[in-house]
């Protein structure tokens, strides 16, 4: 089973996403199985993270941006803004790809364990992430 | 098929827990397929590594310390201890999840490739891995 | 359906290999499903980038070989060559698997997403990335 759905961010930083990502699992009313998630882009990834305090996912995004910085004089692929080939290198240190078991009908997270959408462009963007369900 | 496995970590750094993974895939019983590894916490990851020499490892460990420190002054996240908030970000930027081919009802890794957890907490830890097995 | 492709790197940095991995995956004649690739080495790994400016996958090397840099000298697993030890610490932080929906027998990969084989060694080598593909 396949669905694509649609994430709207609002601007740069970690969207958590687990309820729309449990509302397609749930449909496919398979008691045990693997959930595979894939980002259609490659400015945004994904990333399971702590669901509980806020101050874990802003100092995850913080330390991100010292180490990945806009507007570092190496970079030569400067044509799409300052955020743009700071998100490629974001992307590719991160993941764009995820697969969750499926345990009793639903997502086997862990307790603190939510299913985000790392934004990395400072624009409001539309992302495609296709969700895979198999046995 | 799914199986969780308990692994205890004794301190930071990368367990090689191979021998388990593949125990399950043995009793999975199946020449062909896909095994999924899915760790159900957010400050320990998955690697796949040499497991030929230990230096390599030691180094991998001294890197991701020296990039993720504790105690940096730029952390607000800081009420579960100094090396809390250096593991979500540790875990983001590795591995939450693995899927090795199975071929001939074993593990498909290359001649020098190990599984590890990798554990970014300091004190001893009780880690859950839901491991899948499909066709 | 388990395919081992070969792919000849000439030198360190992003080669594309998606025509390869896209042979497979129509060959397989699969209207829906998932394609997960494995990369059988530790001093290698696979990303998904932008195929479309070489000047974004040549800012991704650049940054990555200043933040694992050659001769670093905390390193003790040095036997190898310079380039071996930052090759295990880049295929640590970058993807050892990738897992790619199929929809309508083709890759469900985004407008400008390509799937490229990252060499973290300097000289040529001869890499194996094993794909499956199920349902």
């Amino acid at each position: 089973m396949l669905k694509t759905l649609t994430i709207q961010t609002p601007s740069q930083g970690l969207h958590e996403f687990t309820h729309e990502v449990r509302d397609v699992v749930r449909s496919a009313d398979l008691q045990e199985g693997l959930c595979t998630l894939f980002i259609q882009h490659t400015s945004a990834s994904l990333t399971i993270q702590e669901n509980a305090d806020p101050s874990a996912r802003r100092d995850l995004e913080n330390w991100i941006n010292r180490h990945v910085p806009e507007n570092d004089p190496h970079y030569t692929h400067t044509m799409e803004g300052p955020d743009d080939m700071p998100s490629h290198i974001k992307a590719a240190i991160t993941s764009t790809t995820l697969s969750i078991p499926i345990i009793d009908g639903d997502l086997a997270l862990g307790t603190w364990q939510g299913i985000f959408l790392w934004e990395h462009r400072t624009s409001p963007k539309s992302r495609r992430v296709v969700v895979h369900i198999g046995a």
